[in-house]
């Protein structure tokens, strides 16, 4: 662990630096991936799927009976857990609805705002050792209440060609309507171009390792969307004096055992809170499964003192944690100030693991200090806002030599003719 | 004109296909340029303003006493009519405004998402024969309301050194912070590292050619946001026989003055109309000033019959139009039934200009199919959602036990850990 006193402001950006990623080397594995399931479809993704994948399959769909059957044999216990958390999710997702805008902004002049969902989307969920059930709770809940009609979902086959049936059963709980047993490269590519099998979709969500990031940023080219750039994921704690020492510390593991590039940083105006977090990592990390992999990310964790509030905010705003947690006195004062953040937890008995699985917000959140310029995924990810306006005879009247003007001085005489024929016929009205 | 009857459905994305932009051939000298402007700053900027828009300028900010007084240059008829058309814009994005949403997902388990503004914004104004104030309207209107506390503007300088008076003095009415001379690539690559002159921006909005185009994507590489993907702007039209065909060709001839590229559609369930149109737009082309470059997007425009309005909605759809014109009896069929388009005009007094300029929607809008999962430019686009949770004692109780077993699922102990190290200090309570 690094510990660091009073930081020059200078050296900010350096120590807050996230590792670099070099995705050159790679976007060339991922064109040629493209480029043969754009051209052979269905042939080149069960190539590839026996490639990485290590399995040879003759039918990567799931039927709904597969789905059903296999889902059902999760433990109550947890399927119970996954119901808990889908009502949460579903509460606060559906309290974000907004409803058509209306405005009269002159008389005769109706303009509207509404909002309707993109027809389809995709959902990629990872494989590999932790089946991420929870990120299909939290794509398909807010893409079945905006409406989306197509909710495709991919995720890799494991070496017997199965998909773990919790995220199965997760699947079929939130309304997914295609399960596929694609994963990687080739399952972006399969939505994005669309094969005999998958069917192509309008935007793609979902996490994945930097195959997958670089295949979502590549398909951004063909026309369609994606939920954010991705990177590793991150946690910031400001902590002082009232916080529990242990509590913090099992957070910033929660956050390192993600990954040896994860970003684990601690922020206080507290010397004695630092040394009690440190030691207490050092104690939990002893019994973690993933404890290797936590290593690596705590090696490289940052815990910064500061003076006072004001320069810990300023840092942390400069920042842009994916998650935040506040765990001090004056919460209000940081909660008001932050400016840059994707997903806030308050006080002490709110982890980050709180809203990673139950209490209802998000956890596709801008990694990266995206969170300076791009929202973590709500229900607006899965909508797409339209403006409709009718304008009347006497609305034509108030705001067409407005037009006619402005038109005129941006050199477009057709746009002004638009509008001199329409007044002209009004001449007489 | 390309006029076809009954197009069998196949065809239709032939028929409906965009012009297809070739970008790989001037990326290389984006990215030559962006690697200058980032080694070098201002002396890149100014090397390049030099060879692109023939001006050695040893100042490329515009002082706040430049922008006002040539602000106050333009003729009192046109600030009138930006007055106006302000007036309306702030409206409609106004009444845009979320307020915070807060949910209780459970006992002791407060949920809620609030919306802040992107700090640092960056505006991109075209320069050239069209001096477009009104995009300026249409960015630096929302980005105030929004609060963003720098409004960035670029805009090339003219071959004497200056940014035209109405941008200048839509740019001072609409609460813009900094306005540069600098244009094209380099006006990207600058609001992208910052020079030491051009602050840094986290969001870059606004039209530009197709070497802006590719500057904005590349930007994104570089942790920047942009507003969305851009191509030639497009029009569509349904009408029927309740139309006014002289009205139907001046809005597709407003269309097609934008460019040699842009693309115009009507689609119509009448045979008459679609002649009566041919007439028109043949009568009105001969008085253009932009007559060579109306032709040419007239030439490859298509003139659509379809048997019945279902069929032409199921074909507009599959199109997304960045504009949608409905003149047509049934226009709640259409208004209903529109799932990808980003801005809709109704009725017979409605042109596609008055969204244009003034009738208080934005116009900056998805083109090139994008409708199907972009929204048009809105008060959202400045601002970003964060969520926030706070778990009192009792909701951790509510909620911990999901969360353990769900993470103790995809195999995240150190999860588990944070909230069992909770609920067992919780025990005797």
């Amino acid at each position: 662990m690094n510990k660091i006193y009073n930081p020059e402001k200078d050296s900010w950006s350096t120590i807050l630096s996230r590792p670099t990623q070099t995705v050159e080397d790679i976007e060339a594995t991922v064109l040629e991936i493209f480029n043969e399931v754009k051209q052979k479809g269905d042939v080149a993704i069960e190539k590839y799927t026996n490639l990485f994948d290590g399995i040879e399959l003759t039918n990567i769909q799931v039927s709904a009976t597969e789905i059903s059957e296999k889902g059902k044999t999760i433990d109550g216990s947890l399927k119970q857990a996954i119901l808990l958390a889908k009502n949460n999710i579903e509460k606060f997702h559906k309290a974000q609805k907004t409803s058509k805008i209306e405005v009269e902004t002159a008389v005769g002049v109706n303009c509207w705002q509404e909002k309707r969902p993109i027809q389809k989307v995709g959902i990629y969920i990872p494989g590999g050792t932790a089946p991420l059930f929870s990120t299909v709770l939290m794509l398909a809940i807010p893409a079945k209440l905006a409406g989306c009609s197509e909710i495709v979902l991919c995720s890799p086959p494991d070496k017997e060609g199965n998909i773990n049936p919790a995220i199965l059963y997760a699947a079929e709980l939130c309304g997914v309507t295609k399960v596929y047993k694609v994963g990687g490269i080739q399952a972006i590519a399969g939505m994005t171009f669309s094969t005999e099998t998958i069917p192509q979709v309008f935007k793609i969500f979902g996490p994945g390792n930097q195959f997958v990031t670089v295949a979502k940023q590549l398909a951004t080219k063909y026309g369609v969307a994606i939920d954010m750039p991705a990177g590793p994921s991150e946690l910031l704690i400001v902590a002082d004096d009232t916080s529990n020492a242990s509590f913090v510390a099992s957070d910033l593991l929660s956050q390192a055992e993600h990954g040896s590039d994860s970003q684990v940083i601690l922020v206080s105006t507290s010397k004695s809170l630092i040394d009690k977090v440190e030691t207490e990592i050092e104690i939990q990390i002893e019994d973690l499964p993933r404890k290797a992999m936590a290593q690596k990310a705590i090696d490289n964790s940052k815990l910064i003192y500061v003076d006072n509030d004001a320069i810990a905010l300023n840092l942390i705003n400069q920042y842009g944690p994916e998650h935040f947690i506040i765990c001090t006195e004056n919460e209000d004062f940081y909660i008001d100030g932050i400016q840059n953040a994707g997903s806030i937890f308050i006080g002490n008995y709110t982890p980050e693991s709180a809203g990673d699985y139950a209490s209802g917000t998000n956890h596709t959140l801008p990694t990266n200090g995206y969170a300076k310029q791009y929202s973590g995924v709500n229900l607006d990810s899965f909508l797409k806002s339209m403006t409709f306006q009718k304008v009347t005879k006497t609305g034509i009247k108030n705001i067409g030599n407005a037009i006619e003007i402005m038109a005129s001085a941006e050199g477009l005489q057709a746009h002004k003719n638009a509008v001199t024929l329409r007044l002209n016929s009004l001449k007489d009205e």
